[in-house]
C-alpha cells in the first residue's frame, strides 16, 4: 500500500473523508516535493471525492515524479489560493485541518464555506507516520551512523580550555563532512551547564577537569532525523558521578531491553523509571523517557511515557534517553534510537555507551 | 518613539484595538525575543487595555531586556494557551491576526469567542517595518558590507570547469567566515541557467568560456539581510552580453537615479522599464524593479512595481534590480540595495557593477 493510500485508510477509520496536508514535511513525505507555504498555499488535498491534489504555483517545479495518483493544481497568477481550493472541497462535510495551515488560508475558506466545520487536527498523518517503511528505516539507520561519527569527532575535539561555543560552532560543517544533509540540533553542555535539561543555547563555559560533558546531537540525511545523547567525563571522574553514570546507563538498558512490539509506551518508561527511582535519584529525572523520530525530531507518536497506554508495533522508531540533572552540579543523559522489530528492538546508533573519561593530557598535547 | 508604540500608532490610524503577532520576525524585532511558536503559541498579544504581552512558557528563557512597557505571559504546563490568549482579548471586537497563525491556535480561538471577527492583515507590521530605524540602518550597512566580501570571493573561485554546486556549497561557511551570522538565499546560475530568473537549485553544470555567471546573494547579520546580484562574464564576452549588459547597467542606474522621498514606487519602475524598453528588450524584463527587505530577505512594503503607488519615505531599503532573460542563452541582472534618505539614497552595498571579464586562464592557473 502506497502512503497515500495509507493515509486515505487511517482517514477512513477515524470517519474523515476530507483533509488538508500543509506541513512541509508532510508534503515532502507523501509527494517528495520540498515546499514553504508561505505567500501561495503549497500542500496536499485529500478530497471528498477520494483524490489526492498538490498544489503548486507558478514559481514551482516538480522536482522527478509524483506519486502515482496524486495530481497537481497549479495556482496561475491571477487567481486567489483559496478559491482554487475551495472547488476541491465539500461544503458541509467536516475538513481535517492542519494545525499549521496558516490564518490568511483559513480564515478565507472559513467564510466561504460557513456551513462546514474545520477541525485541526494531525492525527491521521502522525498514526501513518508512527510506522516507517522500509525505505525510511534505511535513511534512518544512515543518519544515526552518520551521528556515530559526529559524536566521535566532537569527543576528540575536548581539550582543556575549549569552550561550548567553539564545540558547537563546528558542528553544521561536520556534519556535511561526515555524509549528512544539515545538522538537526545540539545541545553541547559542559558541568553545571549539563544539569539544564534543555540547555540549547551553547555558551562561553570553558572545559576544565572535572567536568561532565553532554552532547545530545542530531543530524538530518535525506530528510531523516538522527538523535543521540552522551555523556563523557573529561580528566577524572568523581565517585559521585561514576554512581549516577552507571544508574542512567541500566535505566537507558531497562527500558531498551522492555521494546518490543505489543508492550505499551508507558511500560517502557516505567522500566526505565524504576532502576532510576531504586537508585534513590527518581526525582532528577524530570523528562519522559523517549519521543517518536522521523522526518522531524519529534514527531507526535512514540512518546515514551508514563501517560502513553499506546501499545508498541514494529516500524515505529523512537528514543530512549533517561537521565539525571542536579543542579549546579551536573548532569548525565544517555540516549539511543530504536527501531522496533518483529520480535524486539534494534539500536540504531552504535557509539559506545561505557562510562568514558578523557584524558585532559592526551588531549591537550593534541 | 519606541518600537510597540509605532506599531500601537499604526494600529489606532487603522482603526484596530487588538492584534495577534506570532511571526517570529516581528517578535523578534518587537521584544529581542528569538522565538519558534509550533506546540506553544509564542508570540505578542496587543490587547484592547492598550497593555502589549509577549507570550511564553516554561521551556523558554528570556534573554537580555525586554523592551519598557512590555508584560510577559507564561503559560503553564496544564494550561491551554488559547484560554491563556482569551483572558487578554475583548470578545466583540475584531482582532487582527498574524496571517501566519496556526490553525491549531486560531480555531480555538474562533470556537470560544463566536462574536468576534478574525481579520488575517499584517499591515500594521509592514508599515512599521517599511520605514527603519537607525539601530536597524546600522545592521542593514554592515550585512551589506559583509555581501560584498563574500561575492569578491566567489567571484575569485571562477575557474573552468567548476560546478554551480560546488560553489554554492561554499556559501554558508564563507558567509560566516566574512561575519554574517548565516546565509540567507543564493542564486548561483552559469549560462543558460541565468535566464531563469528563479534558477535556486544549483545544478552539475560546469563552467565554460563565454558563459555568463551570475551570483544572486545574501545573507543576515544580527537578524538583518543582505541582497546583491552581479553578472560576470567568464573568458570572453560576446557583443551581444555586452550589450545586453550595458542596457541592464544603465536601467539599473536609472532607477537608482529615480529615488528619493515623495517619488512613488512605479516611478522608479518606470524609470528602469522605460530604458530596456528603449533598447527594444521590455518583453525579456519579466520581473518587478525591486522589493522591499530588513529581517526577511521579502518584506511585504517597497515593491518596486508598477502598480505600487505609494510614495517612499526616508527610512524605506529596497532592492533596485533589473534583468534580461534570453531563454536558452543566458541572462543579466544587477541588484543594489538601497536606502531612502532625506534627499536622495545611498546604496548598502558597494560592489563594483561595471562589466568585467575574468580572465579564464588567470583563474585556470590558480
Amino acid at each position: 500500500m502506497d502512503r497515500t493510500e495509507r493515509v486515505r485508510a487511517v482517514m477512513e477509520e477515524k470517519g474523515i473523508r476530507q483533509m488538508i496536508i500543509c506541513n512541509p514535511a508532510d508534503v515532502l513525505y507523501l509527494s517528495g516535493q520540498h515546499t514553504n507555504s508561505t505567500e501561495h498555499f503549497m500542500g496536499i488535498l485529500f478530497s471528498a471525492d477520494g483524490k489526492c491534489r498538490l498544489f503548486t504555483n507558478p514559481l514551482f517545479a516538480i522536482i522527478g515524479q509524483l506519486p502515482e495518483g496524486m495530481e497537481t493544481v497549479s495556482v496561475s497568477r491571477g487567481e486567489k489560493d483559496t478559491d482554487v481550493m475551495k472547488s476541491f472541497l465539500k461544503p458541509g462535510e467536516t475538513i481535517m485541518v492542519d494545525p499549521m495551515l496558516q490564518a490568511s488560508f483559513l480564515l478565507p475558506l472559513m467564510k466561504d464555506m460557513p456551513e462546514t466545520a474545520f477541525v485541526p487536527d494531525d492525527c491521521c498523518m502522525s498514526t501513518v507516520h508512527a510506522v516507517k517503511d522500509p525505505e525510511e528505516i534505511r535513511r534512518m539507520q544512515i543518519s544515526s551512523q552518520i551521528n556515530d561519527k559526529v559524536m566521535g569527532r566532537l569527543r576528540s575535539m575536548l581539550k582543556e580550555g575549549i569552550t561550548e561555543k567553539e564545540i558547537y560552532d563546528r558542528l553544521e560543517e561536520t556534519y556535511r563532512e561526515c555524509g549528512a544533509d544539515q545538522m538537526a540540533f545540539a545541545g553541547v553542555c559542559f558541568g553545571e551547564n549539563a544539569a539544564q535539561p534543555h540547555h540549547i543555547r551553547p555558551e562561553d563555559r570553558k572545559l576544565k577537569k572535572g567536568d561532565c560533558v553532554l552532547f545530545d546531537i542530531g543530524g538530518k540525511y535525506d530528510g531523516y532525523c538522527s538523535d543521540m545523547t552522551r555523556t563523557f567525563f573529561f580528566g577524572e571522574v568523581s565517585e559521585k558521578q561514576k554512581k549516577i553514570y552507571e544508574l542512567v546507563l541500566a535505566a537507558n538498558r531497562a527500558a531498551e531491553a522492555a521494546v518490543r512490539p505489543g508492550v505499551r509506551f508507558c511500560d517502557i518508561d516505567r522500566a526505565a523509571r524504576e532502576v532510576i527511582e531504586q537508585g534513590g535519584y527518581g526525582p532528577y529525572f524530570v523528562h519522559t523517557t523517549g519521543h517518536g523520530i522521523g522526518m522531524e525530531v519529534h514527531e507526535a507518536g512514540g512518546r515514551v511515557a508514563a501517560d502513553n497506554e499506546t501499545h508498541v508495533q514494529a516500524g515505529n522508531i523512537f528514543s530512549v534517553e533517561p537521565g539525571i540533572y542536579l543542579e549546579g552540579e551536573f548532569g548525565v543523559r544517555i540516549e539511543d534510537l530504536v527501531l522496533v522489530t518483529e520480535d524486539g528492538c534494534r539500536i540504531l546508533n552504535s557509539f559506545p555507551k561505557e562510562l568514558e573519561v578523557i584524558p585532559a593530557d592526551m588531549a591537550a598535547k593534541q
